[in-house]
């Protein structure tokens, strides 16, 4: 696998004729990625999100490659779902009787109601488990009403509270269910993680090994790898196209219990549900940490991954949307909100406007427009 | 004044021999800024913040420029220090009696805590207003614990908990003693905001005018002005230097009321209140919206300004914690836990860092070495 590291390629550099004037022109990470979104205040460009946006089909043929997709980013909490095949395959989730819930849950960002924690509680009883088991670590749930009752009751967060304890719970159970032991389960060097890196390595076409990862916000691993294979992977996981059978079943039952359960995998007036709860069985999508999200169309074929370079939410899910719009007719609809332009202050006044760059409209314009949509669109009957 | 509208200058596009593949490789807003921050997470640098960061004395002589310094941006609350002079100057606050905290609070993004609501509460008191003057909106509090308080009283946040509230009671409080009208004091074409606008031109040496100003979150105008001019701006804050006598005065008495009450300028564990608890005299900061970080340094007679692109608080505060480490000795110690590189996940293990980019750390080393710092230093005494 290669990583790529902390080596900036081009620095130029400016002094100034005044001696006391420095002028570093522009300092490049790997290469300048175009700005996909803007936010407008006034009559001025107040502030804009870089990033990086591959699409693919499942043979890895590109449909979009915006920015710099052959750059190892770190995916985070976008590919749980390819984290939680394990649970499927292994056989833990028939083994456990599993639910539409419980699966969805297991692939969560979840906000931490009492919907999402009743899930995990019963995954993990189910498997003989219970929260003390968890390693995810505690932070206040991402829901507000959440916070609010645990502020009401006078209680701290707890790790079941944690946005991955879903996807923790799984990782347990799979681990319990193939007679691993469950400690440690989190670390690169577990058994565990070893299959998950060889799951997603074989969906996604790369080579990780446990010596590549980082480690995530939960503690688990997070392994480098491009967009352009992570949107390959999921244009394979929204197929199951050149998997194993076995694995392609797993992928198509994780996802059925996404689109069945959308409120599980991230919760009220968020992104994902939203987008899942009106685009089932056409669009799969998940958010992670530092602005990854990647999507899988299984009626398209294709698979969806970007990232913005700062790292805000804000910027990847409006590219996001853009994209699906682009992508998939009913989501400029059904995304009317993710989608909307004006910025309103606190007093409701319209102050300005957040809206995709003249780059990324041009992009996805192109798309709607060239010969391999129309194949595809021909293909998939859409 | 010149604003910088939304054109974009250059928009390199490849595309790709396969007719379904589009790389536009870059796309500029104004010019490339250099990457001030980077995070890195095990071996990949994760995400980055790009900006902007000017230096200099009262007569715009520049210690630092680095990035486009002359594009307009939108200041948002780095400068209600500047917006408060006017309550000062026009004889309000002598007129009124007000105090340290209350003048502090007037400069402040306040955090909603008790001692923010009770300073607030008091200007609007002494003025003859209350909390229905204030046009600025309502939102959660930015403290935490104030956010708690409110959702154990079973209460709604009200315009008083806007971290906006005590620059609205100043303002308010300047319109009556001026006898103004105060309804509408927030509008770009209210005397009011006309006579403040021409105090920030006279600071900054630029020329304002309600028509090109954009709306603030909190429905004050927002004027489009370039971190060069703000640099310049916050060192004649500093110093006095070039400004009219009342007007220095009023500088000098609203930099000293925030020295005293830093708790009041943001609240405990926030920047800027860290930064002038320890370094009172010697550095005044004030963080705005959009990733703004504005100081003024009185020993050093020196301003600075700078702006991250994507507007990411974390990135300002860390680029401003590096500007201030380097010019000011003391400011290393003292912003230690700003300039603190480990990042740690839920558990607490060590995943990665957060740091000064490369480009960065070699214009710091630069100012630290150059003549120029020597000769500010040397004049200043220190």
């Amino acid at each position: 696998m290669r990583i790529w590291r902390r080596t900036p390629i081009s620095a130029r550099e400016v002094a100034c004729t005044a001696s006391l004037c420095y002028v570093f022109a522009m300092s490049d990470i790997g290469q300048d990625n175009p700005v996909l979104v803007e936010l407008t205040r006034g009559d001025t460009v107040e502030s804009w999100h870089r990033g990086t946006i591959a699409v693919a089909d499942a043979q890895g043929q590109r449909v979009l490659a915006l920015g710099d997709v052959e750059r190892p980013i770190l995916p985070r909490s976008a590919i749980k779902a390819l984290q939680a095949m394990i649970l499927v395959e292994s056989g833990a989730a028939d083994a456990f009787e599993l639910n539409g819930a419980e699966l969805a849950v297991a692939c969560a960002s979840h906000g931490g109601d009492p919907v999402h924690i009743e899930a995990v509680r019963s995954l993990l009883d189910k498997a003989g488990l219970d929260e003390s088991d968890l390693a995810c670590g505690a932070h206040w749930p991402i829901s507000d009403k959440a916070v609010s009752r645990l502020i009401r009751d006078g209680r701290r967060p707890l790790p079941i509270h944690n946005n991955c304890s879903g996807k923790h719970a799984g990782m347990l159970a799979a681990a319990v269910h193939l007679g691993l032991d469950p400690r440690g389960y989190e670390r690169p060097d577990h058994e565990l993680q070893a299959r998950i890196a060889g799951i997603i390595s074989d969906i996604c076409r790369v080579q990780l090994s446990g010596d590549g990862a980082a480690t995530d916000g939960c503690s688990v691993p997070t392994w480098p790898l491009s967009l352009a294979a992570l949107a390959q992977g999921f244009a394979r996981f929204a197929t199951g196209t050149g998997l194993a059978p076995a694995r392609a079943q797993a992928a198509d039952r994780l996802r059925r219990a996404c689109f069945a359960f959308p409120v599980l995998v991230a919760g009220e007036g968020r992104f994902d549900t939203i987008a899942m709860s009106s685009l089932a069985s056409s669009v799969f999508v998940k958010g992670g940490a530092e602005g990854v999200h990647c999507a899988a169309l299984p009626e398209l074929g294709l698979g969806i991954a970007l990232k913005v370079d700062d790292g805000a939410k804000r910027g990847a899910e409006r590219a996001m949307a853009e994209v699906l719009a682009a992508l998939v007719p009913e989501a400029r609809t059904a995304l009317a909100g993710e989608l909307e332009n004006e910025l309103l202050n606190w007093r409701g006044l319209r102050v300005g406007q957040i809206a995709a760059s003249a780059d990324l409209r041009r992009a996805l314009a192109a798309i709607e427009t060239s010969p391999r949509r129309a194949e595809i669109s021909a293909r998939s009957g859409v």
